[in-house]
């Protein structure tokens, strides 16, 4: 039965991480609140800032687009059309038609006219797929968030994506990632805000979030993303969680309260320059995507 | 085919994880140069000292004994007999045959005369068995060492108990007891040095050293020893082992490196007092010891 402020109504889900059942409509309130909690618990943004949202076309992304639009924020999109054959122009289309449905603009930025899509990009980069893609996404959305002059940048990177990284990079003892990895990366030396508000919803959180509200999102799976070590390392935290429940929003929370502090105060923050050639951020003399488009012009040439 | 220093034999042990395959001679040097390599780098005790390990009668204790007497080490036992029905006695005889074998001496503590036996503690006392034990051996093991002269106390805690006690501390970020997860803790204040040299060296290895040293020890499991959480995070660790060969030990090992130095600097150090009834090294005005006693006392006056 769901009891949410004292009216009862035969409850549609039951969390159990939060022993709590909830109907459809407080489900979306419930999830909702919670949203808006991390935002203001990590001063990520206020109602008075133009806020970018990159949106791949997913449950995550949509779920938070759409919290964030019924909170009264402004908020537009970000496509990034990466040019992966068949997937690339469902998901634009996905999102066209939901941007129209919230009201809101979507900015585009074609990769094939900046750059080169994803599949020429990993025929010529010697390095995984993903990593290829993170870099581009990373740069672009940076750039396009600042020229267009937007305050924030948010991504829908939920618990489940966060705890993953996170734990990998606690097996391998990756100091410099463990430090950066926090909700907000703030604003400075070209680089705009960053900040991932579903870092404490589930997956699953968001996916119901979607159902409720009758959300059209785009269900196929990237066609490169085969990352077996994460892939393994989620199935394990899966376990832990699927044993005991609430144990990854735990284990993430607490990480931020009491790990992050103590590894922010000892390491000493890296200098950023700017490219000497695009003139972006960057923390050598060549930013990664000057690196890649010399890679791009020498393979043209042969 | 067994390479070790130059001479070719066939091999009885293949070590996938550090890529080597050994006889059973050279695995017994290999495993025991490896504890000399680990108690040279954390400075854990010179030849000259006089050491005391403690002794369950199990097989990574008799292990490292054997393997530090054969490294030309003064290593004596102590067995601290928890009065536990059937096992403690048989656990006994299994250390006092293996003690002659070696040449070397046992003390022993009788728990009945000094407090009382697990078995009884663990009916008045309410705390997890384990926890009762393992604040009753920390107290008598450094007591011990300390009033019979040793310079340092060792004992046979092996890779894979480091790993599930640090993989446990991560998951809750308990980081008074991090900062406490190291294979050497220092003497002062009442307290003799701990050492564990077996820190880097698995479960499996420790048992293979013994069947190929002929070496008696004690296999029954304790019959209170049903941790279930510990147990899950095992088996899940055995998991990760098993799919990334190394893994444990890459994790444990720098943990040491790269994290250790972090939280060893930022956080301060609790200052020691003594205990106000037994004068024993504790962190308030009452020892854990004391404070069991006066619950048996209160048991015992009903």
């Amino acid at each position: 039965m769901c009891k949410s402020q004292g009216i009862k109504r035969v409850s549609d889900i039951d969390l159990p991480k939060y022993r709590i059942s909830l109907c459809k409509e407080h489900y979306s309130e419930w999830y909702r609140r919670r949203i808006q909690k991390t935002i203001k618990k990590y001063k990520m943004f206020s109602e008075d800032e133009k806020i970018l949202i990159a949106v791949s076309g997913g449950k995550d992304c949509f779920a938070l687009w759409h919290s964030l639009v019924k909170l009264g924020y402004e908020v537009d999109g970000l496509f990034i059309n990466l040019g992966i054959e068949k997937t690339s122009e469902k998901a634009r289309d996905i999102i066209l038609a939901f941007a129209k449905r919230l009201g809101r603009d979507v900015h585009i930025v074609e990769l094939k006219e900046e750059l080169a899509t994803i599949p020429s990009l990993r025929k010529i980069i010697r390095k995984p797929t993903c990593s290829i893609c993170g870099t581009v996404k990373r740069y672009y959305m940076n750039k396009t968030a600042r020229d267009l002059g937007y305050d924030v940048l948010t991504t829908g990177h939920n618990l489940d994506d966060e705890v993953s990284v996170l734990f990998g990079n606690i097996i391998n003892w990756n100091i410099e990632f463990l430090k950066k990895q926090y909700p907000v990366l703030r604003e400075g030396d070209g680089f705009v805000r960053k900040v991932k508000p579903l870092c404490k919803m589930s997956e699953e959180e968001n996916r119901i979030y979607c159902e409720f509200n009758e959300i059209i999102y785009f269900k196929e799976p990237c066609p490169y993303s085969k990352q077996a070590t994460s892939l393994k390392y989620n199935a394990l935290l899966d376990q832990l969680e699927s044993e005991f429940a609430g144990k990854k929003l735990d284990f993430y929370s607490n990480f931020l309260k009491k790990m992050h502090p103590l590894l922010n105060q000892r390491i000493q923050k890296k200098e950023v320059g700017s490219c000497e050639i695009c003139g972006e951020p960057c923390f050598s003399n060549k930013c990664s995507i000057c690196y890649i488009r010399e890679k791009l012009d020498k393979s043209y040439s042969v």
